[in-house]
């Protein structure tokens, strides 16, 4: 499969590039991307114009504000798209629907197959374990800003898909009379060292505990995540799909 | 909800009895059981001639041998049927599924909820997560005889049930050329001091692990999952059922 | 051993009944506590005076406002003390610092054995591990009020012990431009269902975790490391001591 | 601190290479290995002949055999020498013992900091949890080709060495009337993806249990605890030192 590589030279381009060069399944044919001064196998442009490979796929790891430019080249060439980027406005999405009208899109906040997988399940879960008390703890490296994790924030929105009353976030507990409401999930960021990354959604009953963990290792899985979105896509009719479309759940 | 509660004065007997007695929606009307010389709130019977009450639902954890009576006495008074008990022969088995002509049977070879769901949840991982390889660790006391656990062998045949290429059970690994097979599942026993039963599936694959895990505290939730087949069960047509039926998923 | 056990009616009273009942090590000669109604293999007083047997130990699992009159009895009697109860008032714990020169006495805030040996653990490991970052997870039923725990308390003192520059306690991370401090240990308490009680140390560094974890299955593991300690204290010599005495670590 | 660094151009003098780079404290001065074609910061020399560079301790990770060399080289110039290799003969061993009556010299199986305080940790556990079950479980990648690990070799060993009677290794638990022996250790080492490196060693007593885990992330680890080792061996004494004697546990 031939690959248009927008973010070619970013921290993910340069994952994805690692993969495929290891791969017989994926080959980039061209990438869009700053010039970072470094060989690569294949040609890097700083816009579309220029490019003359054909593609099968275009797999974007680049940036929100690219957007427009990359759905018309997208529309123009008539390929499907896989879009890995987060931080879109409302009206960027729209265009990113109205762009699915005349090619195939697949666009996710996060684009591991473990995660997705692992929200589908925790949704579920929460949905058949209604008297069960839901907890999230998240782990990740000392350095990192912001509590919880996205991936937490979107564990939390899917354990609230599954039950009809709505559940709320509770951070940090301290105090001597305190009580945990039923709708309360108690949501937990550890952080130290320079873990990567680990999500555990905590379904407590009576006598008995039912606990799902997501742990990466590296940020390959994201990589690896896009690709299979990359195959998944370009067997499809014009539509907006998610991760969740690729796995049978 | 009025229950007919076959193998009362036995061990697990005992547990639904306890849990009855504080609980609003379920009441013990009547006992089949041996003589424990203790006091119950409801009167035992050595066999089924012999009892008056009128029930809503039968709830069998006494012994597979009995089963023939059961049914016969069940369909007599047209009352669903609820069977807690393991160690059938495929006669019985038979015999199982055409009483359920006549009334409704839930029958299961293990009553959790908690176990029921995660004998699901990772059916489906194992479907998904194709390139995975898959370890099953669990953990119970140190008395016990039999390894792998019973709920180990459900768990191994659910992740082989979501995969095409047979899976094959590994016990014990040891030596300094092994090779791991892809479709080999590593099935680890851990035994140690009063563990009620601890079973975990691990996925695991390039930079990341989907693990799933069940704790039990008490065999309480045998009794907890064999009341809610009760509720279940109650509302249902003739046919046979089994503890997947009631949650969805 | 012939144990007189004040609190004999108390929760934890009738757990140490109840393993004594089964041990050849441990016999309970008599029992100070309110009338419960209820047969004991041994008589009960409401007050000392009223005591003719003879006991090796005192075991005290009664409430700490009855201490003036415990000690007083012990002195009188001459006999080795183990006291189980928390809520001391400094007063209280001179009065206990100065019959222990009259008498040998055992006293500690928590009478497991095992917590006893993970906070000499983690205190060893903060002191060895400096340029780890250190976490406390601790996991209790839904209706536990206070957080966190008393042992998560007395965990976080123990690798604060271990440290030259005083460690800060963080309870909860929210927000998006956090800085989490090198002397900073989160302590999450996770609140669900019927846990009796977990607690985790995790000591975090570069590409390394160091975690420990105690897991609790009920209340006997107080009354065990109680026995233990009257089995510890009947060999010495007037003293004060701990739990940290009794292990070798 | 100037490092004479043999095995430059293998695997983990590379990761040495990389540390040092960015660390204020390490400087490599001089490199000992085969020509790798690649640019380094520093001279690379096949013997120790040529080496002009003044350094104030030599770290060792290349090969035992070269061991002879290594020895009368660090002699010759009168330099502590840290040796992070395995595979020694009697006769090696006993070759490095005599060299350390004339330069200090710190030698282990294993260069981590955490795997060395791990096995302290779980001596001083077995010796105090008389009469707790022991299990070990191991997780690595799916190619190891070893079970179990050679670190749970080790865990087993400082388990033993904490019991008076002598404790047995079982790999692998199958049948239905099997008796855990009190002195048996289960030893699980679970296979799949590409997990770097996980131990645990379980302590199950009467309703509780203590778990202590490591977790590496890369080979880096081995890295920082031979630099560590380098840090401490500058100022002993001449005599032989393990990587037990760098921690105050």
């Amino acid at each position: 499969m031939n690959i248009l590589l927008i973010g070619a030279t970013g921290s993910m381009g340069k994952t994805v590039e690692e993969i495929c060069s290891e791969s017989k399944d994926f080959k980039i044919v061209a990438g869009i991307g700053l010039n970072d001064g470094k060989d690569h196998k294949y040609p890097i442009y700083s816009n579309f114009s220029n490019v003359k490979e054909n593609c099968d796929v275009i797999l974007d790891f680049s940036n929100h504000n690219l957007i427009t430019d990359i759905l018309n080249y997208a529309i123009k060439i008539k390929k499907p798209l896989v879009i890995s980027t987060t931080g879109y406005t409302d009206k960027q999405v729209e265009e990113i629907e109205n762009a699915s009208n005349y090619i195939p899109i697949l666009f996710s906040g996060n684009m591991s197959l473990g995660i997705n997988i692992l929200l589908k399940v925790v949704e579920n879960l929460s949905k058949s374990l209604l008297d069960f008390d839901i907890e999230i703890i998240e782990k990740h490296h000392k350095l990192k800003k912001d509590s919880p994790s996205g991936t937490a924030r979107m564990l939390f929105n899917s354990v609230n898909l599954g039950r009809d009353n709505e559940l709320i976030e509770k951070y940090g507990r301290e105090g001597t009379n305190l009580e945990r409401a039923n709708n309360e999930v108690g949501i937990h960021s550890v952080r130290g060292g320079t873990i990567v990354g680990e999500h555990t959604v905590l379904f407590s009953g009576e006598d008995e505990i039912l606990e799902v963990t997501h742990k990466a290792q590296s940020k390959k899985i994201f990589a690896f995540g896009a690709l299979k979105a990359c195959k998944f896509i370009i067997e499809k009719e014009n539509n907006l799909y998610s991760m969740r479309d690729i796995f049978d759940f």
